[in-house]
């Protein structure tokens, strides 16, 4: 693996330099989790969302849409945010600096298992092991605390061990007890730590003059395309399935943001909502990609405590169930396929899929794509089955039906149990909640009524809850039986398959599949992206600043950015040699050099950037290699 | 004009119809001044966008940047917004409704000119006229408040015309003053409403979880250009002039967001700054566009109570000063391509001047695109001559220097005020300040040294400011007096041209220049959108679901494609002749039929969205045919 011998702070110094990107109001000292792309970084990442687009909404005709940032309380209430969607903090007591829990406990237990690992080489006196030990990784050691050499009992390690290894998972409370239980402190200073409380990671801001209306930044532009719903259906000529997508700013308050763009406040999504009929999840395209081999880590292998992955085509593992159904199987397969496109490097990518208690409170099943890097194996698609839960909680919040009505060939009898209210005592009884009651039980699943049923027959009576309130319901209000019903017309809500692409995450993926140092010179750092995603597809470089050169320069510019090469002229006083490296750092795969016998010829040179090769030939069959070079998109 | 005839609600059903665009959470209820982009609008802004990253980023080779929506309290108290950044807002004082100040003025006194109108037509008889007051714009005037046939006094009348000609311009202390004159009250109950008040336009948030690190979004993506400007400069190899550019989203609190598109509270921008040395603002690409043609409204024009436009090409405004220098006009010029290739129409397109008063806090001179709708003439574009302001508030604050340094080729010997300290009294009299005091003296302007000298000769002593402190400097403190340097190294703060593109104002604009309906049938809306921003370029129609069309339909939507010709794929049940028809709603340019000939000879139909022509050739003539009409980008 790469891990070993990479050299981060090498790349990040040239990420700055060739500005990529750059912490943002630097000049003011900046804030943690902001970042500025420059020239190079932004046009890399349209460049990755120009693919993005093509790939999936063009070739597959999704319906793109382009949603509020600004969303309002009440939207994001209902979808769970306002609720769910927090992390857990505590406070050093003395100094009141604030910590992510689960990142504390990490770091500490990490720096004590590292110490243990420490104490035993010294035991031992392998003092290579022990170098090791202090070499992992000198900068994440020292913000993590000091890591002293105490050799820890078998027992408590493999508990720090086990507690490590399910961290994403804990709740506050289970959070608060670890804290306890292994008297974990402040890092920093060693202080007691404040019991673990809930922080929700949303931006909030107020709408209008009078303050009144709460509203807050987007976390995920998924909610914008389900409160569609009803007018993309119609958009689609009430055909299903279909898929809507958007790519756009979404926002996370993160309490400790760290790792560069891999935990932001502030990042561009695309996300596809691919609504489908919950009794058919087969996919029409599904033949085109069942033969795509992937990497997959289940479930089950990571339940049984391995991380063994296994390479199976789509087909196959859809076939075995280890992907539930031919949609998502499509859509992993796709994902695949867009990644290795734009340069992700096949065996640093696996799709691992989560365990039950890992999932987002709004799914059912999820599948990540999760790329290597130096910092490990990272998330950057999620590929999640939402189940029909956010058209759901929409649905019966607003009183809107965000339904698929399709005409049935045949029509259904179906057997169901059926509800009457005794309006003779309903109405006495419940008096002005009678509605709201009845409305209540009129809404209820055939699960629901089963139980209804059940409770009445065997206690005589039930409960209902009405908007937090509990009534109580007797056999004599309501009659509950089976009985069949003839339908013309099938109702029901889609389910939602959602790919959600983090595309800074992807972009820092690929900076580093990408880097590569010359063996040569240590000094030439090479960027060896893929001629579709390059921020400069071409570099023109006049050899001086002669003057003879100009109409050449500005011709070819125009000949190559009308043939669709994007270009930047490089007519700087460097020497030829520094200006191809210059280049190779900003991962230009060609450049075009124009000297004194381009003006008596019209021919130029072509250097490659990989394999620094170079040939020579008439400016319009150089330009047709470039320009062929770029349309495998 | 178009004004009279025109019929906004049947294009805003149009709009909503094909979803161009709709507003934001509207199942909840909707929000003023959110909307959301369905598949039409989208890919209509998406294609605005791209030729407007052709047209300017990369034929300029711009240095295009992603800077942060969220921005800290004190990059924008620096930049003014702040302060400065609001609108005046007033109460009903008894029911707490807010309107906006100068709204509420606008609407008041239009209604009482319309109610002389019509009392004035009702006197002498005139019918016609009545009805014409009365259609003006039902709805327009109902929520302006009842319209009474009130007769006013000729002096009367001229002050309010006098006032709506200036209602952009007034300050909150005027307003108010208007207000009471008037006697302006709640045109919805009549009753009083409070003194204006300042309301800044942005919304707040706070960072992180302490919540103490305030923030705002951004109300411009500039800001965000101009805190990167020494790593552009640096990027850019140190050559001057140069251009950063930024497409993104930015955000207003209006007090009363209204006229759809045009005033809402969160929109997409794309700005340009382009970096010019102070003095010599000509630009090296000028002879390209100096004989371009465009429609002038200068301030000169307009302080004279005229609104008379003037064409002239763009080479002889700069020669005659009406535009100031030639990257200006360069920028206009340049504005007017971008705009009329979209398919804006010339002839309602101008460009006017701002007067001094309505000028931003920051800009020195400003010309607006303007674009004539039916809601008159809207800027759309505005190209502010910002000077140095933004660049030199930031390195005042941050300390951080923001210039350009530039070798000299011969030497400059400059004549200047020198100030020189007298460290033996300095120290003792200004103890713990006297550094302050020293650094506040040392950073004065050549104007300030003379006007200091002036003082200190008139008066023995004068008054020097340091963080809002006042100290007296006499006589004996320093020394000034003129001096003379050379220098090597010219040192200069930029100027700042720019362009800034509201895009969801165009893409109004543009609707509305595109829509026409068929003479021979009112109910056939037309949209006639160029082929380059055109939402999708082709449809392709299957004659119907016979299962024989299929191979040919995923055959050609793939070779479409991958011309790069976005497809839209229409299969529903409908008649060619709707299908045609709705094509023509969603602005296609092109539909092609494939019928039972096409499985037997591969010859298809190609039906142009104008002119409703047919021919039929073989599939790979129309694609050529197809393709070769989007190549003019």
């Amino acid at each position: 693996m790469a891990q070993k011998t990479f050299d981060r702070a090498a790349l990040e110094q040239l990420i700055v330099k060739r500005f990529f990107y750059a912490p943002s109001f630097q000049i003011y000292g900046g804030v943690a989790g902001f970042y500025d792309f420059g020239p190079t970084g932004c046009a890399l990442m349209n460049n990755i969302i120009s693919v993005w687009r093509n790939h999936f909404v063009l070739e597959e005709e999704m319906l793109e849409l382009d949603t509020t940032i600004m969303t309002t309380h009440e939207v994001l209430k209902t979808s769970g945010h306002v609720d769910k969607f927090a992390d857990w903090m505590c406070k050093d007591l003395k100094n009141g600096e604030i910590f992510r829990a689960d990142h504390v406990v990490e770091a500490v237990l990490e720096a004590r298992l590292a110490g243990d690992y420490q104490a035993r080489a010294a035991k031992e006196g392998n003092a290579e092991a022990q170098v090791l030990v202090e070499k992992k990784d000198p900068k994440k050691k020292k913000k993590k605390g000091t890591v002293v050499a105490v050799e820890l009992e078998e027992a408590v390690r493999k508990q720090y061990e086990e507690t490590l290894a399910q961290i994403d998972n804990y709740s506050g409370q289970e959070l608060a007890d670890i804290m306890k239980k292994f008297d974990i402190r402040s890092p920093e200073t060693g202080n007691e730590l404040s019991v673990p409380q809930e922080f929700n990671l949303m931006f909030d801001s107020s709408i209008g003059p009078t303050g009144q209306l709460k509203g807050y930044l987007r976390p995920e532009t998924a909610q914008g395309q389900f409160l569609n719903f009803k007018r993309l259906l119609e958009f689609n000529n009430d055909k299903m399935p279909f898929a809507s997508a958007q790519v756009g700013r979404s926002f996370r308050n993160e309490i400790s943001p760290r790792s560069g763009l891999l935990r932001v406040r502030e990042f561009t999504m695309a996300e596809i909502e691919h609504f489908v009929d919950p009794e058919n999840k087969d996919h029409p395209n599904f033949v085109d990609v069942k033969d795509v081999v992937i990497t997959l880590l289940s479930k089950d292998v990571q339940l049984s405590g391995k991380t063994q992955t296994r390479d199976m085509t789509v087909g196959e593992a859809v076939e075995k169930k280890i992907i539930d159904n031919q949609t998502l199987g499509y859509f992993i397969a796709r994902i695949y396929l867009f990644l290795t496109k734009i340069g992700i490097k096949r065996d640093r990518l696996r799709f691992r899929q989560h365990m039950d208690n890992e999932m987002a409170h709004y799914a059912t099943d999820c599948w990540d794509a999760e790329i290597h890097t130096s910092y490990g194996w990272i998330e950057c698609v999620g590929c999640a089955d939402r189940s029909a839960y956010d058209l759901t909680v929409h649905s019966r919040r607003t009183k809107e039906k965000l339904v698929v009505r399709e005409q049935l060939e045949t029509p259904r009898v179906i057997e169901q149990w059926q509800l009457e209210i005794n309006k003779k005592t309903f109405g006495p009884k419940y008096k002005k909640n009678a509605k709201a009651v009845e409305e209540a039980l009129l809404s209820y699943t055939d699960e629901c009524y089963e139980k209804l049923q059940k409770d009445l027959e065997t206690n005589g009576s039930a409960s209902v809850e009405v908007d937090g309130v509990t009534f109580e319901v007797s056999k004599d209000d309501v009659t509950i039986a089976r009985g069949t019903v003839t339908e013309h017309i099938r109702e029901y809500t889609p389910n939602v398959i959602e790919p959600s692409f983090g595309i800074g995450r992807i972009l820092y993926a690929l900076l580093e599949h990408s880097w590569w140092v010359r063996e040569d010179d240590e000094a030439r750092n090479v960027l060896s992206f893929p001629t579709v995603v390059a921020p400069f597809k071409c570099c023109l470089l006049p050899l001086s600043g002669n003057a003879c050169f100009d109409p050449f320069v500005k011709k070819f510019s125009r000949q190559l950015r009308q043939s669709g090469v994007s270009t930047r002229t490089d007519d700087s006083k460097a020497s030829i040699g520094r200006r191809y490296a210059r280049n190779d750092e900003l991962g230009t795969p060609f450049a075009i050099t124009i000297d004194f016998q381009t003006v008596e010829d019209n021919t130029v040179t072509l250097r490659q950037r990989d394999s620094t090769e170079q040939i020579r030939d008439t400016f319009e069959n150089i330009l047709k290699i470039v320009k062929e070079s770029g349309d495998d998109i």
